[in-house]
C-alpha cells in the first residue's frame, strides 16, 4: 500500500495528494483540466498518468475526489476507467460526496471484478485538507478499510468506520443538510437583528456564547458573512448538490424531510441567481438582497 | 439595589431567585399557582408578597421570568401590577421571552411613570439557571443596565448590553429560531441515517467532530434524543411560542423568513399532537412516528 493513485486534484484533492507525498507515499495523479495543481504536485514529487486505467495498473489504492456521481461513474466504469486497468485486490477510496445509492451500485460492480470500493466522504473543508485534519467517514468492507487506514491517516484525523457501502455517505449528507439549514437559519437571525438596528458583529458575539452556537456560526460566519468575504471554501453549487442528494435519499427511504426540501429550494434559487461560485454560506445574500441590509459587521 | 422583587419562580425563575439569595440580596417573591418552589425559596430566606404592586412598593428592582406577553403585561399594567405600587426610579428587569414589539410598547408606558423597563432575555436553560451561568442580553436605557449589572451578575455570565428597548429580545428570538431549526435538521439527519441502518450514537459521534457540530447536537441531543429522555429543559410549547414571535417580527419588518416559518409549522403540528410538555428537542418524535424508527442510540 505504498503506491497511491489520486484522481481529482482540485480544491480538496490537491492538498490531500500533497499530504500523501509528505507522508512518503508514491503518488500518481491524473492530468486535469486545470494544469496548475498538477504542475505543483509534480514539482513536489508526484508522477503523472494519462488515464484512470493507467493509474490503476500501477497502484494498490486509488483515491478519488470528484465533483459528482457522473464523473465518479465514468472514472470507475468508463472505457479507460479504473476497472479497465486495475488488478484484483485494488481498493478504490472514493472521498467524493455522491449519492449513497450510486455508491452502493458501483460497489457491487467493482466487487465483481475482485476489487473493492469504499465510500470515504470528508468533513473539514479546504482548511482541513491543507492541515491534514479532515474528518473521514468510511463505508464498505471492514478489511479493506483496515488496509487503507494508514493512507487515510496521512490526510485526516477522526477517521471512523461507519458500516456497509454507502453508510458513510448517508452520514455525510446528514452533516451537510444540517450545515446548510444552519446557514439559512443564521442568515434569517442576522437579518432580523440588522433590520432592528443591531450590529451583526455584536449579534454574532452574543450567539456564539449562547445555545445557538455552532461551528458554522463561530468559525464560518465570522470569516465570511461578517467580513463580506464569500470566496469558497465550499462552493454553494456543491452544497446545492449535496442537499439535493439528501432529498433524493429521503424520497427513496420514504422519510419526511421538510427542512431539507426547503433548504434545497433556497439553494436552487441562489444557484439560479448566479451565486453558485460563492461559498455555500453565501445563501445569506438572498436575505441581504431582499431586505436591503448589509450583514457585514460594523456596517 | 439590595432589595429585589422576583415574579415567576418557575423552572428558570426558581434557581435564579435562589442564586440572588446566595449572593446576599433580599428577595421578595410572589405566591405562585405551584406552591413548591415558593416554599423552597421561603425556606432559603425569601420573603413572600401577595401582589406585584406590593413587591414593587418594597423593592428597587423587580425581575420577571414569565411565560408570555399577556402575563408580563398583566403583571406590569394590571390593577395590582408593578406600576400601581412602584416608586420613581424602580427598574423592571424582564427576563421573559416575549415579543420585542410588546416590550417596546410597555417600556414607553413604564417610562411615563418615571420607572424603567429592561428586556433581559436569557440563554442557557435550566442547567445554566441553576449554575448561575446564564447568558443575559439586555435592551433599554444604558444607565439602568449599569445600575442592575450586579444583580444580573448574581444569576448569569456573558452579560451583554445590546441597545435600545427590544433589541435584546430580537437577538434572543434569533438564537431560538436557530436552535429550533437545528433541532429539526438534526432530527432529519438522524432519521435518514437510522433508516439506512446506522446507529444514531455513531452518527452523533461523527457529526460532533465534523462541521455540523453545535451546542444543540453535542449537549442537548446527546442528553435527550439519544437516551429517549425528552423531559423538559425548555418546553416545546415555549419554543413554539418563541419561533412564532420571530415570525411575527419578520412579518412586521418585511423580512423573508422561510426556515422560521417552516419550523413554526412543525412546532405547531407537534403541539397539536400533544407534545407541548416535552422538551423542545422532542420535535424529533414527529420523525420517529412518521418512519417507525427509534432514534435512541444502541437501538
Amino acid at each position: 500500500m505504498k503506491r497511491i493513485g489520486f484522481i481529482g486534484v482540485g480544491t480538496m484533492g490537491e492538498p490531500m495528494a500533497a499530504n500523501l507525498l509528505k507522508a512518503g507515499f508514491t503518488v500518481i495523479i491524473l492530468g486535469h483540466r486545470n494544469p496548475a495543481p498538477v504542475e505543483r504536485l509534480v514539482a513536489a514529487g508526484a508522477q503523472k498518468a494519462q488515464t484512470p486505467a493507467e493509474i490503476a495498473s500501477q497502484t494498490d489504492v486509488v483515491m478519488l475526489c470528484l465533483p459528482n456521481d457522473a464523473v465518479v461513474e465514468e472514472v470507475i466504469l468508463g472505457a479507460n476507467g479504473i476497472l479497465a486497468g486495475g488488478r484484483e485486490g485494488l481498493i478504490i477510496v472514493d472521498t467524493s460526496t455522491i449519492s449513497p445509492l450510486t455508491s452502493q451500485r458501483l460497489a457491487k460492480i467493482v466487487a465483481e471484478k475482485g476489487m473493492t470500493l469504499l465510500d470515504a466522504p470528508l468533513s473539514g473543508g479546504q482548511t482541513g485538507a491543507i492541515a491534514g485534519t479532515l474528518a473521514i467517514m468510511v463505508g464498505g468492507p471492514r478489511e479493506a478499510f483496515e488496509k487503507v487506514r494508514p493512507v487515510l491517516e496521512a490526510v485526516g484525523k477522526n477517521i471512523t468506520y461507519v458500516g456497509e457501502n454507502g453508510t458513510a455517505l448517508v452520514v455525510k449528507l446528514g452533516n451537510n443538510l444540517i450545515v446548510a439549514a444552519e446557514a439559512v437559519a443564521i442568515a434569517e437571525a442576522l437579518t432580523l437583528a440588522k433590520k432592528a438596528g443591531i450590529d451583526t458583529g455584536l449579534v454574532h458575539k452574543i450567539l456564539s456564547a449562547a445555545t445557538a452556537r455552532s461551528w458554522i456560526l463561530e468559525e464560518k460566519v465570522a470569516a465570511s458573512v461578517l467580513k463580506g468575504d464569500l470566496k469558497p471554501g465550499f462552493k454553494l453549487s456543491l452544497m446545492h448538490k449535496d442537499v439535493g442528494l439528501a432529498l433524493d435519499l429521503a424520497k427513496a427511504q420514504g422519510t419526511p424531510a421538510f427542512i431539507t426540501a426547503l433548504v434545497h429550494q433556497l439553494y436552487t434559487q441562489a444557484l439560479g441567481l448566479g451565486k453558485g461560485d460563492l461559498d455555500s454560506i453565501g445563501i445569506s445574500q438572498l436575505y441581504e438582497e431582499a431586505t436591503g441590509v448589509d450583514l457585514r459587521a460594523g456596517n
